[in-house]
């Protein structure tokens, strides 16, 4: 975990927000190569839940939304931690935390005695709220949504009836929510500002617990197909009293973190429970009409709920080699390399001119200037062509292309470096576009 | 513009945040075709801004920054609307819209005299303000931003050190922002929440002036390569007395929109004002090292800053089509349509079977699934063919695929239908790939 988090603050992937202001807890700011591969993230995921099939329909509804919905959706009443307090220097931690972990751990700096002496917990909102227009008089509270899922609740009926879809049929959302954790931690893992990529997928009742299932494969193969490896993969059935108030069953699919086998996404039957809940707060006939089955009823709802972060961050670590590999002069050296899948790679093809030598810029130029439109490219002209070799692995670039003098003077063809076996070969620069179009696996 | 919200409502394009709860004001939800209109329209962005250059590159940091940013941006000190209040009943109103429109019009309902009495005007803050951890207590308010931009000035030194990027370079994030607005209107135009797509080009100051140039043509590019109209565009110089509070110079792009000209992109010179106020606050040296010309300096930052909603509604506006077209049995008919650029049409091809019949069902789902994989497709099997079309058109598909007896029972070619010119021609299924890719225009 030390190596993935000191790679990604040295290469600017990950760092805390507003780091020359001390920070900022449990937010985290994505650099140049961070920001990509979350881009890739998503886009793998809208390609698989949205694109290739044609019953999803994609939302991207306001962060903020009328108060109403969080009362319906139980999250003012229920979506709490327990929290605890120091009576002596009045330090907050979550109280499972506390209990499940030493207690005597946590040093008081005021107490003689040293060590904290924790209060009676008390269940703690996790929502944060706000207010909208110009008074922060009662009844402006507005809270930023702890989960996308609302959404997709709120708007059915409207983006069922727009979009002509028919039960089964799923409405897909990617975007930030936020929750107020009482004890951010692990990196990107535990925080207070997040994205999400969650899909509700309504079904007729009683076709529910099969559909569960369907999911639950489809998600793991999700997963497995851009790279992340079975056996770092483990589905973990919700015990009764871990399930949320909504839900009549729950698997995580975990990853085997550093830290501890832990959730990557969450897929939930939440029953006819927040349809049942909008459509009695807000008074709204939220029944859908089964033409085929002459029948009206209140979906269920399956859901994949996935964290954009946290997929970036296990794919990062399940790519992370460090190797011993043959060195240029003989014997072996350190490589410390990305095997990411080529479509989550940030940059698909480094550019990169032997030396910075006159003669060989302008062709350097013309070949990135070539790829540009087809692909991320990253040109590097500093350092050592093994140092930059060795940035390209780092970052997992699937391909390196040199140019070198043999280029300009003799056949205007480049030596293409393949990171996986680190087999170089050589192309025709009028070759090249082809060349990478068949070896690179943009769209699995 | 009724003519444009009707049509976002009418096809769950854009459409009020919790309308089941009668909608929360300033805040507004892009059902599946505005989803993806907006994915498209933040792509081509990201395309022109950072893919086809060498010197610009993203960032994704979190809304919730650390307090002092806005501290040293100015946002806590500056960033007001002045207010003004009714002395009855109290509704409130921006003092500019009061006195430049006409007072009167505002009916009070406690007064006897029937007209709104304002009170003198007010600064009133437009940041959201909530707190961060477990206590509401002094120290814990943080604001939602505002502007990405100062993320980008923050993290400056960061990303600039481990991107290995020289000045001039750029660092563009695409994010959502937050403005508490006294009064939003005009549809998304004047919201509470929306999307922005931000750039800050940092440059050697004296080269300042010169940059800001370059973007206000590029930016002018780049809207009409998507489609707007330059009749319909036109660039304003802010007066010295509109100027932010940064800014030594601004230009608006704006868009001749039906309710007045209004602000599309802004595109400041916002000097070295920014990174020296946060180099000033943090007490950090923000200071660049120019290595050719061997001298250090503060970089001018010229920043084409735009918004996602704004010109999601400028390219369906300016799309808008509504004409006489010759009708299937002879004369004309109305047609409503979008003549939305390729790229940012939500649906680029719709397969249409001519019937539900179970002959022509199974091909017409091969062909669906041949496509899927290369673009955004749907599949549309209800209603006549000619109702189809129009439902195609007003949503801006570029082509119309239709299956029909003679694919079946013949000849395994479809009829492929132009948008634009209502063309028809018939393609054979296994060139039907190359065909379209050959027509489309997706990454201009």
């Amino acid at each position: 975990m030390r190596e993935i988090t000191e790679l990604c603050k040295r290469r600017g992937i990950i760092f805390q927000s507003s780091e020359i202001y001390g920070g900022l807890r449990g937010a985290w700011d994505f650099g140049p190569l961070g920001a990509a591969l979350k881009d890739n993230v998503k886009a793998a995921w809208k390609r698989h839940m949205i694109q290739l099939r044609g019953d999803v329909v994609q939302l991207d509804a306001s962060v903020l939304m009328h108060p109403r919905v969080w009362e319906a959706s139980g999250h003012i009443e229920n979506f709490t931690d327990p929290l605890t307090e120091c009576r002596t220097c009045n330090a907050r931690f979550r109280a499972d935390q506390v209990t499940q972990g030493d207690a005597s751990t946590y040093e008081c700096p005021r107490s003689d005695y040293s060590l904290c002496e924790f209060g009676e917990p008390r269940q703690f909102n996790l929502l944060f709220q706000t207010h909208v227009g110009p008074t922060q008089e009662s009844g402006s509270e507005v809270w930023l949504r702890p989960e996308t899922a609302q959404a997709m609740f709120v708007d059915f009926a409207h983006v069922q009836l727009t979009s002509r879809q028919k039960v089964p049929f799923g409405i897909a959302q990617v975007g930030k929510s936020f929750r107020n954790e009482i004890t951010p931690r692990n990196f990107i893992f535990r925080v207070r500002e997040f994205e999400q990529m969650e899909m509700e997928y309504f079904v007729r009742p009683g076709t529910d617990e099969a559909w569960h299932e369907y999911w639950i494969k489809h998600r793991w193969d999700w997963y497995t197909r851009y790279g992340l490896r079975a056996e770092n993969l483990r589905i973990r059935p919700h015990a009764s009293d871990e399930l949320s108030h909504y839900a009549k069953r729950t698997v995580d699919v975990e990853y085997r973190f550093p830290f501890a086998w832990s959730e990557l996404e969450g897929i939930a039957n939440r029953t006819d429970f927040d349809l049942g809940a909008h459509a009695e707060t807000s008074g709204k006939d939220l029944t859908y009409y089964d033409g085929e089955r002459d029948e009206r009823y209140l979906p269920y709802v399956i859901e994949p709920a996935a964290g954009v972060d946290r997929a970036a961050l296990a794919f990062l670590i399940d790519a992370y080699r460090d190797e011993q590999a043959p060195a240029a002069k003989g014997g072996t050296e350190r490589r410390v390399w990305l095997q990411l899948h080529h479509a989550l790679a940030p940059v698909k093809v480094a550019v990169l001119p032997l030396s910075r030598n006159e003669k060989l810029v302008p062709t350097a130029r013309e070949v990135a200037d070539l790829l540009r439109p087809r692909f991320p490219i990253e040109y590097d002209d500093a350092a050592s062509i093994g140092k930059r070799y060795r940035r390209q692995d780092e970052i997992g670039t699937p391909f390196c292309v040199t140019v070198d003098f043999e280029t300009v003077e003799d056949d205007r063809a480049v030596t293409v470096r393949d990171r996986d076996t680190m087999t170089q070969e050589r192309v025709a620069i009028d070759q090249l576009s082809t060349y990478l179009d068949e070896r690179l696996d943009l769209t699995p």
